[in-house]
């Protein structure tokens, strides 16, 4: 039992974390590798940045710990035509702040249209911005200041040191995010709207928390989503499970199905199985996630319509035994082959990449999203959420005590009817969406949904097969934008009487 | 110069801490005296009590310190008629919660009509609340935990905590504050909206702050309210500086002031005089904070109208010289002798005492209030704003940092206008009313003026020489404190449809 507690909770932390999961799987898949050392980027990406760095304190809420380091960002100042022209700043999450950048095209495709300035903050101890460099994620001394008020923090004095500079010293400041991101773009707003005049929060799941939401949404969404590819895909998917425990019951059905799904690992024990299906879960989630209609590279590279390719495989209601999980290795190579060019199929969790790790230790501690599924009502294994469980985990893991009701306590759940200035954007094909705020909080803090949204897709650059929600959504944020900066002008002409 | 900086910055932490000066002079007059282990208030104070405690972290924005210590609270929960009645809340400030819950009538007298159970919380390093007990206040590792915001998450915590009993889960709050219970007041609501409903801010100097408002403000009223009660008075006052630098020039001159002033302390060098010099200032200042028009016993046993019985004493324009200082000595009279029982005048600063001792270290890292003097337009010595030697002065004394901008950083200063649900009221007698809200935030984030009163006056007991301007303030909160509540409770309703 405790096993299978361990695995589902891995796939919370490998469904939130798109980036997390693209480094853990980059070295299979080719996905773009980080390059360091560098201060321009020139890896043929789409969007021209400088990188910087800005020193922030390790703890920005006490005066004990004088410790100071340095976060990354990344920076284009081109387009700035006048002075306080808007600053669009991206409250980066779990993982290398440029693949946020290449993946968040709607920030620099509006930017010359407003003159401003974009800037993408990377997310303490992710990607290159370690407070203790490789003694970052050791023990709870170290990795103690990861949390998402400390990281809000240090976007907070990156702004103040942005408008330092006479030119920006007005500079309204629009916050960005996608998933996590969004949720840190919308707390960023709730907490410091003296610092941060508007939020686009996409896909962000604030309310998928413990007591707030209920926790199988993201697997009653996902399944949802299949079954509108195909009624079939589904039910296959649920019978697979106990046609893998069969098979996989002795050494021969072990050996067939490594040799058959061209396993990089082969299976030799039951635990191999078992992660073997958290790591389909993971696979079935992710799809649903990144469900876009065009081809992408966010996560790994992807068809068109994702979910629908992986479907086609599993039209046959018939279909059992081993047949069953032939056509699901042909599906599941849509995820993990596109590209044609994978030589095995890697199951393994990549728990020595950094990114996931402190992911792993954030999701378990502060950001204690709560998940779960009933194997009914979804295509998943049945697992009911159980906070001791997971905090048992997370102390023997990490040392870290579980805050599950932190979150809410901090920036609010179920009363947020005093923010402000906030979109919050959700695609109704994107697992998150059942967290997020799908209604007005107020006049300036409004919903939009994206009824053929997925993941985050607002944000991401235009393209010609975005469906109409999206570009209404994106027509939308433009809106808000200008409507907030026209505010804060506004106001800033009456406190600059003093 | 440097000792000169160090004394007009004693003068901020005096001003600004009346239990502080309280604690300070206590043994030399007689003030109540804390009784510690009691669990049930017996000093005969108005008010009824538990004492009690409860556990909070240390560090509430880091995992990576886990101590834990108990602060204190009061309690009376005799008032609550039906479940989910309010909590009225007082955030305490620098010193001993009784001191407060003695000297804040106005919750205790509307409590029983709000059916309202009543808390006064302790501040973290402060009174019995030690975190790391005697040695909380050694070195920055211990007390560098003492920072309004990990007070304020002390204060949500207990919150949380009063709600998790059945019959207070959907309790409203209201917090109450008076000087910097008030600047936490009004944070806390502004930082935590779904935790508190409302906040009744008193005399919260929360834009006194550098680059937001003038340093001069409080020598100016403190001047202006000595003028008020008489023209000469504050002239005198302005040209008694020279004069005791003059009488004191030498040792004949000391031992004479020494005598005549009945000083504890005889001054045998320049410093003690300067020391002197520092003491009356702050006299100056606290008279005209607690210049109410009865006699109260909040920092010294002091007669009605403070600031008028003072300046009696001091209305012969032609003084100058000894007799000047004779005069002056009968001046002070009123605040050091009241009450005829005090053998002898002391001077000392009571660097010892813990709750001014952790003031003193508060006011010169986070909480780093602006003010000086000019000593032309103010009654006071000349001492310009100089960030740098009190910075200086706070590394020498206390290993901290200054860090003056980090309030306005932390909780915003020039643009408030997302506030809401709270009232900010100012004294136009209080010295401090310079750097309180003095207009409307917002339609619910509202100033009242109190033109007749002095500092937090509104948040003392009723008393049948309290000016009608008092009277209407109270009537103000109270109308507010009603308005929240329903708010809520309406709120609530849609709120719990979850």
């Amino acid at each position: 039992m405790k096993q299978k507690c361990i695995l589902i909770f891995s796939v919370i932390i490998f469904f939130l974390s798109p980036p997390a999961l693209q480094l853990r799987l980059s070295n299979r898949f080719h996905i773009k590798q980080m390059k360091k050392g560098r201060h321009i980027n020139e890896n043929g990406g789409k969007y021209k940045y400088e990188i910087k760095t800005f020193e922030v304190p390790v703890d920005h809420f006490s005066f004990a710990v004088k410790d100071k380091f340095n976060i990354r960002y990344l920076v284009n100042d081109t387009w700035q035509r006048e002075n306080n022209a808007p600053i669009f700043f991206y409250t980066g999450n779990e993982g290398d702040i440029e693949v946020f950048a290449e993946n968040t095209g709607f920030m620099w495709e509006i930017a010359p249209e407003f003159g401003a300035t974009v800037i993408f903050a990377e997310h303490r101890y992710y990607g290159e911005s370690m407070p203790f460099g490789n003694k970052s994620l050791i023990d709870p001394a170290h990795w103690g200041y990861l949390t998402s008020q400390q990281a809000i923090a240090d976007y907070v004095d990156l702004i103040e040191h942005l408008r330092s500079d006479e030119n920006k010293k007005h500079s309204p400041v629009i916050v960005f995010g996608g998933s996590y991101g969004g949720m840190l773009s919308s707390w960023m707003r709730m907490k410091y709207p003296h610092i941060v005049q508007g939020a686009i929060a996409a896909s962000a799941p604030i309310l998928q928390f413990t007591g707030v939401s209920s926790c199988e949404s993201f697997a009653r969404i996902t399944t949802s989503s299949y079954r509108a590819a195909c009624d079939t895909c589904p039910k296959l998917i649920q019978r697979s499970w106990n046609v893998i425990t069969n098979v996989t019951s002795n050494d021969e059905g072990k050996k067939w199905l490594s040799e058959n799904w061209k396993l990089c690992q082969p299976l030799t024990n039951s635990t191999h199985v078992e992660e073997l299906q958290a790591f389909l879960e993971d696979v079935y989630g992710t799809i649903a996630m990144v469900n876009y209609p065009y081809e992408t590279n966010f996560i790994v590279p992807l068809p068109p319509n994702p979910v629908k390719v992986f479907c086609n495989h599993l039209s046959n209601k018939s279909l059992t035994g081993k047949p069953l999980l032939t056509a699901l290795y042909k599906a599941l190579n849509v995820f993990t082959n596109y590209t044609g060019q994978t030589n095995c199929t890697d199951i393994e969790n990549a728990s020595g990449n950094l990114d996931a790790l402190a992911w792993d230790y954030q999701a378990c501690s502060e950001i204690f999203i709560t998940i779960c599924s009933d194997g009914v009502n979804d295509m998943f294994r049945s697992e009911p959420w159980d906070i001791k469980k997971i905090s048992e985990d997370c102390l023997k893991k990490h040392g870290a005590h579980s805050y599950p009701y932190m979150v809410c306590k901090e920036y609010g759940c179920k009363d947020l009817s005093t923010a402000t200035n906030i979109v919050f954007s959700n695609g109704l094909l994107d697992p998150w969406s059942g967290g997020g705020v799908l209604w007005n909080l107020s006049s300036s803090a409004t919903a939009v949904i994206i009824p053929e949204g997925a993941h985050h897709i607002d944000l991401r650059g235009s393209n010609p097969r975005d469906p109409y929600s999206v570009i209404l959504a994106r027509k939308y944020h433009r809106y808000y934008i200008k409507q907030w900066i026209k505010q804060y002008k506004q106001q800033k002409k009456r406190i600059l009487v003093t």
